[in-house]
């Protein structure tokens, strides 16, 4: 990636996404993909649940979603976020059936931290989780 | 578990964490048990693999460590915690080789909400990462 | 506040507001609220600053609006919020002049936690800090 | 401060600390302060309270507090924190009398980010809230 792509087609952004095995064992995808707004897509799968009495996926899978799709919201207009540097996440419904999608938004580029939003939905559209993350950028 | 339960003994313990099929494929142990501190023990395994290049965990794991840990110190000593309300997390090191050992303890026990924190360090004993959940209980 | 009540005034929430003396010492004010968002504002004084040599005002009084303001925007649309269970916020840009104008908006209600969320502007409009409270409810 | 300087002494970190206007409004004082651990101390004074009911102080008051000494945990062992990039605050209790004791420890000095926790105790010694500040360094 140069300093000077501003944008990242999706069919690119979801090969570096899947180049994570964790990712891959997710079967993540870019639904869309743009400067201001990315969607992820997540499909279910039975070893994600952490309640079975009530089939709920674990917070800790929500949590995955909400970091890596707040750092590919900054991949897709062009900050080059290195790493995760803190996660913050709110559960607002369990999550029981797939797909989830994650859509994230940037909330500020800095030289040193950037910062991007994410908010998970369910099949129904109803908000099951959200959070941000703060990246490593530059150095 | 009853109310008057203070201590769980970590067989028992880890009886539980296992119903939770994201756990059993995370192949989670308890290591040990007290009112005052867990250990949980979690095994190296390809899959969860975020950066490919140096071979590091992916941040969602560790977050999903630093969840379930304070909620299993809740449980321990006998504080039912029903769900986690929120999670914050921050990333010190990558994770590069297991066992992973998370360490929780109760911060503080509310009568609607319970805090709990974690600390996930590696084989050489480094911190990786930590972090707290706020957890809902009673009510 | 009754539980029927889905909107106050804007007069009448910065009554409520002001009996906290530590809003009246930064003199806050509604600016604006319906059931969606609500806007406060804060003057500047030179008491909050925190760093002299470029005069730029405290993270904890930033902290403070964000705080604040969540727990006002569930008031305003009749979340009866009784106080603030835990506050996150990410610091974007120095603050140093004012006003400044926190606009919150309510993310989830739910039972026993409630989520909202603030961005503090300065006059510029440029985004200077935002973060999220959650709040107990009910209970 | 030069990069060799490992510790601070009291008296000189307590001078930087009152050079923040809102530090000395608040009257900061420097109770102890080691490589190992920074104790900061801050009376009551009637302008910080929030509930006039209950005579509690703002949650923003104790957001403060724990901003401010996890970066003086860093200053007194010898890390250069430039700003917070973030905060998170767990709300444990009410705090209404002083005066309270803000007592802060390094979680890991990072190239980037270096991070430090702190818990806030009233006169009894109660925990009345805790939380951590993720700090920019370097660069």
């Amino acid at each position: 990636m140069t300093d000077t792509a501003k944008e990242i087609d999706p069919a690119r952004l979801e090969q570096m996404l899947r180049i994570a095995p964790f990712h891959a064992w997710l079967d993540l995808r870019i639904k869309s993909a743009t400067a201001d707004r990315i969607e992820i897509e997540m499909p279910w799968r039975e070893e994600i649940i952490s309640n079975p009495m009530i089939g709920s996926a674990h917070g800790g899978v929500l949590a995955t979603l909400i970091d890596l799709t707040g750092l590919y919201a900054l991949n897709a207009q062009g900050t080059q976020a290195k790493a995760t540097a803190d996660l913050r996440v709110d559960f607002h419904r369990p999550a029981t059936s797939g797909p989830l999608i994650a859509t994230g938004q940037v909330v500020k580029v800095g030289r040193q931290i950037s910062v991007a939003e994410t908010r998970v939905t369910g099949p129904d559209g109803k908000l099951l989780a959200s959070g941000r993350g703060a990246y490593v950028c530059g150095g």
